[in-house]
């Protein structure tokens, strides 16, 4: 459905073409300063338009907070918030769409629900994630200031190009490590941290463009300074409870965390994480195969994950299939599209990562203050 | 938590040490016919001590449904099952466990619930999935008589070697299409349709064991004549519902739906599933890199994802880690172990799917009725 | 939390003095005709301000469709509705608020969540139960829409004044089986539909008024026509979702389904509701002290309730306290308030009722599309 | 369904003539010490057979934990308990039961369910209140090692037999701060706390058993020493959760919070708490018609509540009613009933208090932790 999360939850609203996208986050913790100017950046990151690699169209999504706060402060109520649609007028495709678009939700959207929506996929829309931009944002800031929680998302693969995401490479895990926002940023427009892939990456996103082609890519983030101990199991694992948001983003086709899909190749003498006495007295591991949880529970080591994005199935091109009527044709291409989205998903990637941690962070807590309390 | 499902709902309770382990699945369908036999298989087919290459450790895991039935069918209310453990009196480690076990969830379950508990790790035990395999045994029977759904999960990968899984590869699809479970057993130990595969991953398996070391792989499962419709934008989607479920499986690092991670270097024009008129008037794909669903909903392709686990972190050589007390040690080797699990692993995932679309379709149904009767 | 309900659930946001008040809407079933016009008038039913009788202050509360309809049809995506705060700056009364207002929920707001709010009582304000009337007329209109049920609510009760409740009663019988909402609001200003009654408590509401003080009533409820087999055992009993649903409005101290605490008075040989046979072949009950639930699950007869709510906190005369800081002092009177509520509480305990049985009708639907397909 | 709580939440199984009822309990808080001593007490006050005026069955119903704890402390592991069902044989009575009983579940269950079990009502069967009791039992035990919490439930009322309770009694407000359990124990069989009322009704319970009829009563139930700041707005005010758990216990037409129905008959100015400051800095109220909430919030005070039961629908007189099949005749009389269940409600009732008191209690503890801390 639309909501995510138990105690730190947000609920989501809004096509392509209503009047607002939006959320209420419901939740959060009371007393933290919180303004628009906090929940902004992400949003702004998200937009299209901000590059010639991407789809031209300009969006404001000026975020407006409607409840909630006072006076700069959360009050522990709803957080309602709003982004109007600039074209919010339905179009009535209803007789002149002929034909669903492969690999889109179109014709999943109209035998799930009966109708035949303006925006086709409805919810599967790109606009959908804005709501959930938003609420991440203030996850984020509620795990910031609590205990110093970094979420870092980057463009770590397109295509066939890719940066080294072995999780015994000692660069990789020192990327994970080190890696801001600002410096992930500074690598427009492709958001990948290495001026050489990068530079591949955009030429081989330029080359699809021309081509009126689209291609996938791969997107890694890494979570730092999560406290020990969150994550429930069996069912809500913290891995699970991750795979879960990644895989609801749209267009996401696989998720990893920590060693993924490299790590069943490796033997276990090697892939186990031997301990070590950390300064504070807590044990940490010397390596990260793991990727910061054991038993579906943080162990105070990085949580880093990988998401793999489809090439987006809008293109250019011409494109061979039936109409809804069941009659083969040709459905021809309109306008110009973007041929790749990983960029834009980062802010996305790191909303709902920010989202698992803040819920998991909460119900945790509900548990530890009884400590030594009782007997 | 320990709850899964929406309306189709398990919860399940147990560890390895404790009388029993077991589940309760409430939202069962009434007056289907189900009786042990309905469970049992799947149990014993997630037993070790089936072969030379597992453990030898030898389970009963005898199931007893213990509520919700009569003269063999459904009566609509919660179905309780207990498996009894074999050997259920706890040891006292808290004096003589030193060391937590690297990449096992001892240090984990003891820092999140400040008890160090005698089985470790807790609900990471293996035996926990038994209520899921007894409880997915019962979703698989109701789609298979309400809609003959089909779930088959195969080993198509073992260290570094695999079956080719590209989605666009014809033998594999035709794999999908067409694998039974009697198929898939008939390849014992290691469950891997494919001889030659097979052999080589048995010839690995056992040279990991004599080396004292383990091993991970890849479990790949398909769901055939799943409705369409299932799923529910936008948290929900049937993929992401699919990813939280596998994730939650112990030793799980990775999910891939459809042509995953491969996917991301394909380009749009070749991975657009174009639409085609089935017989029955129906939309299908000529190509399935979708996996089954398109906008988080099921379109009536063949739903199929691969699940990434780890190699055991037990192993029987010595590990060099450190103490709970923070001092460097080594972890001596105690007794024979497992060197790979992902044949074990199949009817987990299995169950898993099944619970996932039994709860998706419910959910679905509930708002199918409603078509065309609203004005 | 904010969230109410499993399938058709929705979310509330609002205080009093923020941007807007609203909601989401979640599981609408699609396909719906569905526009403002048929929200409107619930909220227009709870506005203060009709009658010399209440509360002067004259809101507006105009409801704006944000999302989830194309040309005037519901999508099957969520509702969000929001209707805007006429005064929505905060007040900044941290350093002039010296008294927690006796009965209200200004000192337990700020123990909860450690904010002193504008509003005081933040969520507690009467505005936040407009989300849940916008709501409510959405699940109103699917359920006449998709069974003919009819929702009504009345004044049965203020002060010592009430008409006859008893379950036995034949006059009562009959009323439950007829009344309407027109001729309920026939009886302004206080919507006890007998003349007589009805004007005695209009007598001692201005009684009240004049000597600045306040009083509180009893609010009866019927739902008609909804289908048997709604309502789900154990926990989630059709009267124990109306109980949470009830208490959960602002003021509520009370609820009794069918004959209520004066059913602990009948002997089980009066009580007992004999079963006949119904035309349509069903079983109906002679008697209905059981208020069309047994079991926990809707019998088909018509389902009645009653809540009682409490004199309003806010009164104009002062009165003698303690201020924040534990000093004995008078809150003085400011301005005149509304010395009864419950005529206005009538939208309002028909829009959770309607979004209870929208609900449990969901619910029981993905289970009854089974039967007699299993085997 | 058969859950019930977000945090700490008890899910229950189990009919009449199963093999065991019994729950699984999870988010119990780990460290706690727990054996099945502190369980059996409920579960034995709550057995039927205790005394002349009950039921003669005897049932053993000796609960034992399966898993959860280990050397008598919880593990912070879902706890399973299961009671064994003494004569779990279920009986064939598709053929033999002609007549649905007049106010059981009978013939709802077979609507919602399509299916005629053993039992008639299925999970009607008061067994199924056995699971709530043994988890209440660890909810109690929570409550009163981490707070000191104390709840004490008694007969108030047994057909127009009652105490005093008008929430303005001196008598009745100093008898919910100091009446314990063993005090009403000591009331046996109908554990009212006043000698001359508890003996009157006494006198009408054996009066309508030997007229073979039945009567009903009121339970009310005060917890003391609960924290302030328990109960969430919007839809899960504490009172809201309290009134949804009552009424899903069996038999239940009733819940009245604080002043209840009386306090709509109370002007405001007499019905509001005026604030005092206690010993201990914080605001106490020097009346209580709140009833320790105010805003959908515990406020300190004592929390009180009445609920309303029905007289038990089995009698052992004959009665007129209705076949399955719709004729009319007589459903004759078998065997002696129990005329009047209030005083086994009491465990039960405090069962569920305790429940939603726990839940309660962690959800908002994961809330005030971040106090002071974020900025």
């Amino acid at each position: 459905m639309s909501s995510f999360g138990t105690i730190f939850k947000v609920t989501t609203y809004g096509e392509s073409h209503c009047k607002s996208v939006g959320c209420i986050v419901d939740g959060v913790p009371p007393n933290m300063s919180l303004e628009e100017a906090d929940i902004q950046p992400q949003l702004t990151r998200r937009r299209p338009g901000q590059s010639k690699l991407s789809t031209p169209r300009n969006e404001k999504d000026k975020v407006e907070i409607q409840s909630g706060t006072e006076f700069g402060k959360t009050l522990g109520t709803p957080i309602a918030m709003i982004v109007r649609n600039e074209d919010h007028r339905p179009k009535d495709y209803s007789e002149t769409d002929v034909f669903p678009r492969p690999s889109h939700a179109d014709y999943t959207y109209l035998k799930k629900y009966g109708v035949k929506a303006s925006s086709g996929g409805g919810r599967s829309s790109a606009r959908e994630t804005i709501g959930r931009v938003a609420a991440g944002a203030i996850a984020e800031k509620f795990l910031a200031q609590s205990h110093g929680v970094e979420i870092v998302a980057f463009v770590s693969g397109v295509g066939t190009i890719s940066i080294d995401r072995d999780p015994r490479s000692a660069e990789f895990q020192k990327l994970l490590s080190t890696i801001t926002r600002e410096q992930v940023d500074s690598f427009e427009p492709i958001r990948c941290p290495d001026s050489t892939v990068s530079q591949k990456m955009t030429d081989l996103v330029t080359q699809l463009r021309d081509s009126q082609d689209s291609i996938g890519g791969v997107v890694t983030c890494v979570i730092r300074n999560l406290p020990i101990g969150l994550g429930e199991p069996a069912f809500d694992k913290l891995e699970a409870m991750l795979a879960h948001a990644m895989l609801s983003i749209p267009a996401t086709k696989g998720f990893e965390i920590g060693s993924g899909f490299e790590g069943t190749k490796i033997p276990g003498s090697q892939h186990n994480d031997p301990f070590y006495a950390k300064a504070d007295g807590a044990l940490g591991t010397t390596t990260n195969n793991s990727g910061g949880i054991q038993g579906g529970i943080s162990n105070g080591e990085p949580v880093y994950f990988s998401v793999a994005f489809k090439p987006p199935a809008t293109i250019s091109q011409s494109q061979s299939t039936a109409s809804y009527e069941g009659e083969d044709g040709v459905l021809k291409a309109r306008g110009r599209h973007d041929p790749n989205v990983v960029p834009r998903a980062i802010p996305i990637v790191e909303a709902m990562a920010a989202l698992v941690c803040a819920d998991a962070l909460l119900i945790q807590k509900s548990r530890e203050y009884t400590f030594g309390q009782l007997s």
